[in-house]
């Protein structure tokens, strides 16, 4: 008999998913450049050409048997020597490669971390405006998501209602900074405030807190932005990583995993994740996959657009009277709607083939997100009729 | 804290692994060259070259943006497609591409399939000799595994223990035909009993017991022998199967299930698993690797070497006076070793450096397990040492 968990599961579909599916549908009617796609976070700009480099020469000049062979189920050595070099290299770090365990992009990392650190019952915070994939990762190692309200002023920390739900039941914090959806960077003031409210929680619990640091957008920060390392303020992290973004391979699957060297356990939690990709047969990103990155380690795409449509559609927001936060990084802006429900305001967008994700999923209800990795030329388009529906819809006039 | 439960299985570390372990040291020592290691079922031939064209021709000529795009999560629509063609084109079936779900190698699909037609409690049902990875696979799903005996006359199924242990608990059957460790291949009287006994049985018990066929070595079948598409046979069936072996590429993790259209709930299966996959944070398979094998599907790489070792050891085998069944396909023999403690035989051929696997962890003590996808050459020196080590130690003589 089917698995009734995972039947159920298939009532609940993704929004995002829908609505990326409209578009994409619609764009065939009117043509896909008629349809102001914001809805998915699909990196818009080439992979790094040097990364294309680095597979044609492996693909021509390597030995078949060694690229393609087996990867050790922790990741292959030398790429785990050279993550750890990288990271050590960048952000003064002592991590060794027994710290590392290569994964399936951040969601895999994460996902790995949460059943390696929490038993079923354990709760897991997270902060509003959240992935909503957290909820599955989470869920299905039998621990229990719980989400602390949104700081909607900076969408930094929301530290008075964390604290209030920081009980002893909570083995795991689950940040995402650089912030998908809300396109903010946790400053120096409000990481080490959490790092300093974990270790006082640790002490007065007396049981290890890990926090889980999900940092797929790490490389696309904006202009006179500052994004702290967090390994950096707290022993007890795991750090969760993906070149899907900051190389453009979101289809490649590649990402790593990262011990704090000072964590309990530090030596056996990759070797445990190791365990746990055996049980669900998953057992090593592509080998082919994994020696590419690790030749382009510490380049990126040009990842300059993003800031570019940034800036064009945040000013656009302002002069119409939206209230945002200005982000930091990433390629999400999360504005509030114009009126209280932001599904009605999302689909009254959709009649003017604007596509905006409304943020009741991401524990924020009210916001919507535009994921504006994009053309830029269509970003400009976009933002003429933005202005048309809400001066016809909703009166505003710039 | 560090979940106990993984913690634990730390502790069980494999024997092949421990001895592929030793014989990559022992090579350090003496020279790899002069090490006979049997131990791993690692590919000795390089991929098919029309699989590196395939990468390549994608790497130069194709939209960076596109290949190394997010895969939808069932695998990309256009690959799914060319499996269900080829399995139909091949073995006479119906597949549509909705019966198709991408996965990382024969692990990722066994692993799902077993997740998806299982719940905690409810037994798998495998037969001795088995593949050792098949208890976590199972073990973390909740569900229990539990191990026919083997018939050990031909290697083919043991109907007498089967039937009896053939429950109404039993939820699913996982069989891998042609078999690691054996390499017996599963006649067509074989499987045709099993499909009539499953029938029976889910009529009496008036649930579906679903047959997990795990066919990666589906492509290394020898000369004379027939090896039946199981999917034929038994309405339930999900195939499972990997490039690992037919292309030699098993660092790069690609495979897929293929549900049988007349299966209950076809479906719907392969969505339960892309639900499945949304859990473990692994979304789908690496995009370019999934369309490069979508255009040699139909290809191996020359795979002939392993017939010509199987052939060479099994005359020796059989010269030396061993007990040991003719294998159909795979690179894999399976002798009974020449005392009834396996592990002291192989220790015994440990320090003749000959590396031979005890068949304990694959539930058939008492027998040895040779992975000869190694190069002849080296294949017929160990022959010779082999004769040298079964003569001192045992007093054989050819």
């Amino acid at each position: 008999m089917i698995n009734p968990t995972y039947k159920q599961m298939l009532q609940g579909k993704s929004v995002i998913r829908e609505l990326s599916e409209y578009a994409t549908a619609r764009g065939k009617e009117i043509g896909y450049e008629n349809v102001f796609d914001y809805s998915l976070g699909n990196p818009s700009v080439p992979c790094a050409p040097s990364f294309t480099d680095a597979m044609i020469d492996l693909l021509e000049h390597s030995d078949p048997v060694a690229i393609h062979g087996y990867s050790p189920s922790l990741g292959i050595q030398s790429v785990r020597a050279s993550v750890a070099d990288s990271l050590n290299r960048r952000f003064g770090m002592h991590y060794e490669a027994k710290h590392i365990f290569m994964t399936s992009g951040a969601a895999g990392a994460v996902a790995h971390a949460i059943r390696c650190v929490t038993q079923p019952g354990d709760e897991v915070l997270t902060f509003a405006p959240f992935f909503p994939e957290y909820r599955p990762y989470v869920n299905q190692t039998g621990a229990v998501l719980k989400i602390v309200p949104a700081n909607t002023d900076t969408f930094q920390i929301n530290f008075e209602a964390f604290e209030e739900m920081l009980t002893d039941k909570v083995a795991a914090v689950l940040i995402n900074t650089p912030n998908n959806p809300s396109g903010i960077v946790y400053s120096t003031e409000t990481i080490t405030r959490l790092a300093d409210l974990l270790r006082r929680k640790q002490e007065e619990y007396r049981h290890d807190i890990f926090l889980v640091s999900d940092e797929p957008y790490r490389e696309i920060v904006f202009a006179g932005v500052d994004a702290p390392f967090v390994g950096q303020f707290y022993d007890n992290t795991i750090t969760c990583y993906s070149f899907s973004k900051s190389l453009s391979l979101p289809g490649e699957r590649i990402g790593y995993l990262a011990v704090n060297p000072n964590a309990t356990d530090a030596d056996i939690i990759a070797v445990i994740c190791g365990q746990i990709s055996r049980g669900i047969g998953h057992n090593c990103p592509p080998s082919i996959i994994q020696l590419a990155v690790s030749k382009v380690i510490d380049q990126t795409s040009d990842l300059s657009v993003y800031e570019t449509n940034m800036n064009l559609i945040y000013d656009k927001l302002i002069e119409l009277g939206f209230t945002v936060v200005k982000p930091g990084g990433t390629f999400y802006i999360f504005p509030k709607a114009l009126e209280d429900d932001a599904k009605a305001f999302c689909m009254k967008a959709k009649q003017y083939d604007l596509i905006l994700v409304p943020a009741d999923d991401f524990g924020c209800p009210g916001y919507f997100r535009m994921a504006y990795c994009i053309d830029t030329e269509k970003v400009v388009r976009s933002l003429t009729v933005l202005e048309q529906f809400v001066r016809e819809e909703y009166g505003v006039k710039a």
